[in-house]
């Protein structure tokens, strides 16, 4: 039996299956390494020169694009958006367009070519967060970008195109549709009831438990009541922040555990598939204050994206949130 | 060098990479057979009791599930959503669920194994079409359904779990979200200038012939201006058709005759790529006139949904669709 649920920030419908959890042998299993060859990895220690020069890097001393980095943030080299390019909107009939204008970054989580973010000890995760708040208050002062997406691809199926792990960070002229669904869900909510809605789904979520996935102190993981894919997982700060680039050292801190935790219990339930992960942060212009509450969206990828995702908008999740939450509070 | 584009039916935006066509190392060419054994199929002629009941068959004579048919319509054996259900929202705090009611069938378009939806001659391939009218007339009949997606998954990389020649229908008890956010485009222009805005569109692109790829009398196929994937096409009646149902034979023949010649084309461009098919018509119930535009979206499925999609809702093209229109024009 399936049920449709309704996406409480966005509204968007899911399709979720009432079944308790097996893993299923029709779950995509792609290798996850791409095995490119370590040699020619432009993203390993030594060879700075190849990945470009460096925006951002966490340092024990010793002078820039040199080897003795933790983290290291390039320019993406073939770049989605680039900081040349004007702000103009051009119309012609029905079409518009724009300039590909804003900035696509790649954060290098470790100099080691075999080593996963969730092998990372705590205080090195750390370090990528750092680079990831750090990065977010530079941008913010460029007023031509409306908003930053940070995101990582783990794994073939999940679009990875290197095995040497790393994040990447865009920013855009415009809020992006996924962003903007998630303001104007917020900016529904505060206006209907003066309150934040993050807030209020993590009153609700700590006192029902059913899809509470671990309570890291300062930050909360679930299975989000609709998830768009089996081991979906929120975290996000128990307390109001609406900006990533303002959070404290210590809640990321707390992020960085939570991050590892969810990681490891994923990799456990799912035979270390391909991941998505996405951060989402206020938009930077404008005020906020209760308007908005950053999160991090980690994305399983173990089902396909298909003619039912692109016509209907709508995914289909074959494992229940109930489902996976249990299964990695058990483990 | 990109460029941002808005989809003037929707208002989307996607990144469109502005560079000559070439067929890129890295597309995803992942391969597009599953390679199930043939004496396994459910669907191949001969195992009708496997696939199911059928619901709906095109044969010359002969009883019901028997071989004799070129294109059965049977209900699919783990379906999304069942006949069986209510239609009540059930709410709970933040968290609203229905019943997961609706229909979900399979269109078996051809009796072989090994035949593709392209390789099926103009006649035959009509008698797919014939099937989803068929269907949406008879589906429309129940009230509690507001509208039908028809997909089609091709190929590994595109979902497809069978190689066995199939599209599939959905019908849902609300207007799934890639629905209704063209239901709204399309309201908005109709509001604002008394016309469909597919029609604006149409004669927009056969003015311009940039990326018109074939003009089928009654059928026009372009690359859509913001298309979200490498050579993204939309078959469209030329003249203002707001529901598939309602279509006539010969519209269907010239529909059939474009679909043939855009996937044999899509086919010599990207080495036979997996691919998605998606029909949108307007919602089942509720006056449309001219409030809706029926069209066949076709989408190769040569690059992957990644954190970025994820994370933004916006996609990243990396072939302009003036390029894939003129190289398809060309061959």
């Amino acid at each position: 039996m399936t049920e449709i649920r309704r996406d409480p920030i966005t509204g968007r419908p899911v399709v979720i299956d009432r079944a308790p959890f097996t893993r299923r042998d029709d779950f995509v299993l792609e290798a996850v390494r791409l095995e490119d060859p370590p040699a020619a990895c432009p993203f390993c220690e030594g060879r700075e020169a190849e990945a470009g020069p460096e925006i951002l890097a966490w340092r024990d001393g010793g002078p820039a694009n040199q080897p003795g980095w933790s983290v290291r943030v390039v320019p993406n080299r073939h770049p989605m958006l680039r900081i040349e390019g004007g702000m103009d909107t051009r119309s012609e009939g029905l079409f518009e367009t724009r300039d590909g204008l804003g900035a696509h970054e790649v954060i290098v989580e470790t100099p080691l070519h075999d080593q996963s973010l969730q092998a990372l000890e705590a205080d090195r995760l750390w370090r990528v967060l750092w680079a990831w708040r750090t990065r977010l208050q530079d941008l913010k002062r460029d007023s031509r970008f409306a908003s930053v997406v940070i995101f990582k691809n783990h794994g073939r199926a999940a679009g990875a195109r290197l095995d040497h792990s790393h994040s990447q960070l865009a920013a855009y002229p415009i809020l992006p549709p996924a962003l903007a669904e998630k303001v104007q869900g917020v900016n529904r909510h505060l206006d209907a009831t003066g309150r934040c809605i993050f807030c209020d789904l993590i009153a609700e979520e700590l006192a029902d438990q059913r899809r509470v996935i671990c309570d890291q102190e300062e930050i909360l993981a679930i299975a989000p009541f609709a998830s768009r894919v089996p081991f979906e997982t929120w975290l996000m700060p128990r307390a109001h922040e609406p900006r990533f680039e303002e959070t404290a050292d210590r809640t990321l801190e707390h992020l960085a555990i939570g991050i590892r935790s969810v990681l490891s219990g994923i990799d456990w339930a799912l035979e270390q598939p391909a991941y998505n992960l996405v951060l989402h942060s206020a938009p930077l212009t404008g005020e906020v204050d209760r308007a908005f509450h950053w999160h991090v969206e980690i994305l399983p990828r173990v089902t396909r994206y298909s003619g039912l995702e692109w016509g209907s908008g709508m995914h289909r999740n074959p494992v229940a949130p109930e489902e996976a939450a249990r299964v990695l509070r058990d483990r």
